[in-house]
């Protein structure tokens, strides 16, 4: 008798972004005319770099010939783009990663969603609240929870508060958790961490044998020096965190899925007796035999942001994203709504005004400016009452939408 | 204190491949000068089709333009790709399956690894011996066995074995599983089952209420009219079987990847309460939480294979592959070898001579005739004194294997 793995049942029923689909068909349909700016879910807009289209087509064209035919590649990434990465993301920041430490893949969500499979299923994790939903789902699915409450909080996981009053940086859990799953900068807070902050981290994760589980699918929008981009410019980071990151967000790759996982070799898990494992070892493992690696072409076209045009034009692009943050915090600081972030993160997360809870501005921001954000809420517990919008629309876009909402509100 | 997925250490020391590159590289070190000839991965060696290589391309050239780009794709799949996979591979078949029980993914191996997580964790499950790994490692990863013993068998795994006796196509299992593992045309023995074999194991998951996983990925190597592409032509295993199919054999995509998966809306499983629930639904909810979709280049490549330029290009390739597997099949025959499979699948299944281990042949087949082939104990306990040949080679290379093995033997 074939049963289910019964965990998805516990998974909370409305999942964010369908519900907001749904409103928003709903108020299409109600009002066919209205031009709808869509700045809720965190997708790019803005073409690929031109050197990596190049780079694209090169890769295609090597798949056209007998001699440069390329069947299965590595499961963990052709060595000349694991080279690329520790060189250009690592090797400016002090901090040496080795190419067998990285693992290319076809997404940070894949990756931070996976990780948890290679340890122990009676895991206590932490996570932040509001939270990127896929490090919950993962470990309710892998039966690492009870049940959800009213408020959405699974029974069993540990919850760190991102509240105005601690400024969205939550402390270390007050109780041992194994796995801590971090984000800066924060999807969906838009805050991010200083070097003291991180430190703290990896102070608790040594002193506590925990696992800093770090994404950093959004360091390429810091601006501010003093901020790190990676969790292992901290001193003795390598020993207790894997860091993830994407070019979904750095180099627009959304649509083309290219991503990395740092598992440094100096990270230990322990097994049942005690003894150590490298958790790279594992995660090699895993990914040899659930993941054939990323397309060929794809990861050419990932290459190519590393070479010098590449460069220049990836940052141009985040530079025109990073304008519409400013344009969007500014637009709205002076319409006299609180607002965070937007400063080293593509993510402005503001209060909703008049005490209305994230999903009644949700239908107001629909109703009155034919706006599109995402409400706090569906991030967590502690984000209602808060509302994240997106800087990666097109410029008039944004522009027209800051002007309806200082209208109308 | 972060504990492993002890699971892991429960898996059979090296997988396959790997081991199977170690010696290899051993032996090239040893004999720098030594033209190795690689039968063993079954990984296809000829240029993708001119028809792919354009769409490829224009799917590129869509990503430079604002107009055209294309962030996030749905993580089921274009709609575009779901219809054609619908209409042109069940189609024909007289199986109707709607685009919303195709899942595009970006392997069958990610697909038959994942599959199991859907599944209850105390499922039973049955696998062919010899087997493709994946089927089994990834349940062991899961913890759905015990320990390994000294023939590489799980404890708790009900293996069924090939054997020449059985013509390589085992009976049902003598006692009630959960999960049951098929792959026709076979990896690695090239079998194939009849409607007749087929309709057997439907016959079985109906009685037992039992799940089939059946691996078609090698069903474009079918050439005789009487056997069944797809488990779909029994009639009643829409309610009791997920079919996996893969782009990488059928047309060189292992390389580019792209694969689908359908999960019929008619197949249920069980909760712990004894309901019924969608299989459909748990999938499109692990695909959604822990994947991002194929890359939208990919997509668009993949959809040429169903034009008309493309379906020819696509069956040229794979007749030179079948004629690889004639010329193999043939010349070891002459030469004296029990040779298996290799007309309706690109593998051919060699008993090894004067009683020889797996392994012995594969080294003495290394270092006598420097051909790289996959021993069959590294499929599994009945895969001794067996060993594969995989069809996906360079003419060339294949004719003159044959002849150094004719030679040497």
């Amino acid at each position: 008798m074939a049963r289910i793995n019964s965990h998805y049942l516990k998974l909370a029923a409305g999942y964010l972004f369908p519900e907001i689909s749904r409103r928003v068909d709903e108020f299409s349909k109600a009002h066919p005319d209205a031009e709808l700016i869509r700045l809720g879910i965190g997708d790019v807009t803005q073409p690929l770099a031109p050197a990596v289209i190049q780079a694209l087509h090169d890769g295609v064209d090597a798949m056209a010939e007998l001699s440069t035919f390329k069947g299965y590649g590595p499961e963990q990434g052709y060595e000349f783009l694991r080279k690329l990465v520790a060189e250009h993301d690592y090797g400016p920041l002090g901090v040496k990663i080795s190419p067998s430490e990285i693992f290319i893949s076809d997404g940070a969500k894949c990756d931070s969603g996976n990780i948890q499979e290679i340890l122990a299923a009676d895991s206590t994790i932490a996570v932040a609240d509001p939270v990127y939903p896929v490090y919950v789902d993962t470990n309710v699915m892998a039966g690492r929870t009870g049940n959800v409450d009213e408020n959405g909080r699974y029974q069993g996981l540990v919850y760190m508060e991102c509240r105005e009053e601690n400024g969205f940086l939550p402390d270390p859990p007050d109780r041992p958790v194994d796995l801590i799953y971090l984000c800066f900068p924060n999807n969906p807070t838009g805050a991010v961490a200083t070097h003291a902050e991180l430190k703290r981290w990896v102070d608790y994760a040594r002193d506590q044998n925990a696992i800093l589980l770090f994404d950093a699918a959004y360091e390429a929008f810091i601006s501010d020096d003093e901020i790190p981009h990676s969790i292992y410019e901290v001193e003795g980071a390598l020993e207790v965190a894997i860091e993830f990151r994407s070019l979904s967000k750095t180099a627009g790759f959304t649509g083309v899925r290219c991503a990395y996982t740092v598992v440094p070799e100096a990270l230990q898990g322990k097994d049942d007796a005690g003894q150590d494992v490298s958790l790279n070892s594992l995660w090699n493992r895993r990914q040899s035999t659930k993941f054939n690696g990323v397309s060929y072409p794809v990861q050419v076209g990932a290459a190519a942001i590393y070479s010098e045009a590449g460069k220049a034009q990836v940052r141009e692009t985040i530079s025109y994203y990073m304008e519409n943050a400013r344009i969007i915090r500014e637009g709205l600081n002076s319409a006299g709504f609180d607002v965070f972030g937007g400063i080293n993160a593509p993510y402005i997360w503001l209060r909703t005004p008049s005490g209305h809870s994230s999903w009644e501005f949700f239908d107001s921001l629909l109703n009155r400016a034919n706006v599109v954000g995402t409400p706090g809420s569906g991030f967590g517990a502690a984000g209602e009452g808060y509302f994240r919008l997106s800087a990666f629309g097109n410029r008039a876009n944004v522009e027209e939408a800051v002007r309806r909402i200082r209208s109308g509100f």
